[in-house]
């Protein structure tokens, strides 16, 4: 199973992770953040599912207030890792017991953003927009420094 | 049934909300974002436990790296109205049947933010520092412009 809580904002004006370690700047412009989290005994095999699913979702708004997808749009994605998404409150704690193993969790996020980037691509292919669009992602297993600027939250949680 | 996606950053820089209609800014600094979702069926009764669940979370880390609650710290408290998370996918489009009705979830939401209010004015009287605390709410059914700035997204998301 998997959970992904994917925001997509109707115009989001910036978005920027950074890597507190490293000094990586990320930044998008116009596009949806997905954040992604596994849960055990998630495998390879849903990841196709998943990003399609994710990509041609009518959730960017154009102008005219038509809803849209991220491919269609085109727009570019930020991948953010957030396994505290897999948790569950048990007193006045959480907890992750649900959570894949890091080992696992690295390899599944790492083909699931390089699916991404694969149908992102071949959707600026047909449109030409390659300067406009691209993909970016956080580093698994680190904590990152996030700042979103938006025009509007738009919050989806959908679970695989 | 009420969804809340309950994002509680360790060390949140600047959380800003501003509502495109009336220009008002809202910001909080160190502290936690709550957005809530109420579903059909919700009624009062779900509040004070959502409350006090979601206040008592350990979800706030200290500088010595050890985990306690937005009561304890204290820390400010900024509730984001956020429908979209009562989503399902439908192809690709998304449909909200689950969600309460706008004049329900008015009422709950405005419910939830007193209760929020009180149970946090009541923690800072024991450590007497109101100056740095407070909470501060988004317009029920608005869209409203989101500037986050963190260490850290740090994403949970409870079900009550």
């Amino acid at each position: 199973m998997v959970r992904e809580s994917e925001t997509c904002f109707p115009s989001l004006t910036r978005c920027f992770l950074s890597d507190r370690k490293s000094v990586i700047h990320l930044q998008i412009n116009r596009g949806m953040v997905i954040y992604v989290c596994f849960f055990k005994g998630a495998t390879d095999e849903i990841l196709p599912k998943m990003v399609s699913t994710l990509l041609n979702l009518q959730l960017c708004e154009l102008p005219s207030g038509k809803m849209t997808s991220v491919l269609e749009l085109p727009g570019s994605v930020l991948i953010i890792p957030q396994a505290t998404l897999g948790g569950k409150a048990k007193g006045k704690a959480m907890q992750y017991h649900k959570n894949i193993s890091k080992e696992d969790g690295l390899q599944l996020y790492s083909t699931f953003v390089s699916l991404c980037e694969k149908e992102l691509m071949a959707a600026i292919g047909v449109t030409g927009r390659e300067a406009e669009v691209n993909v970016k992602h956080g580093t698994y297993g680190n904590r990152q420094v996030l700042m979103l600027d938006t025009n509007g939250p738009y919050t989806h949680l959908i679970d695989f």
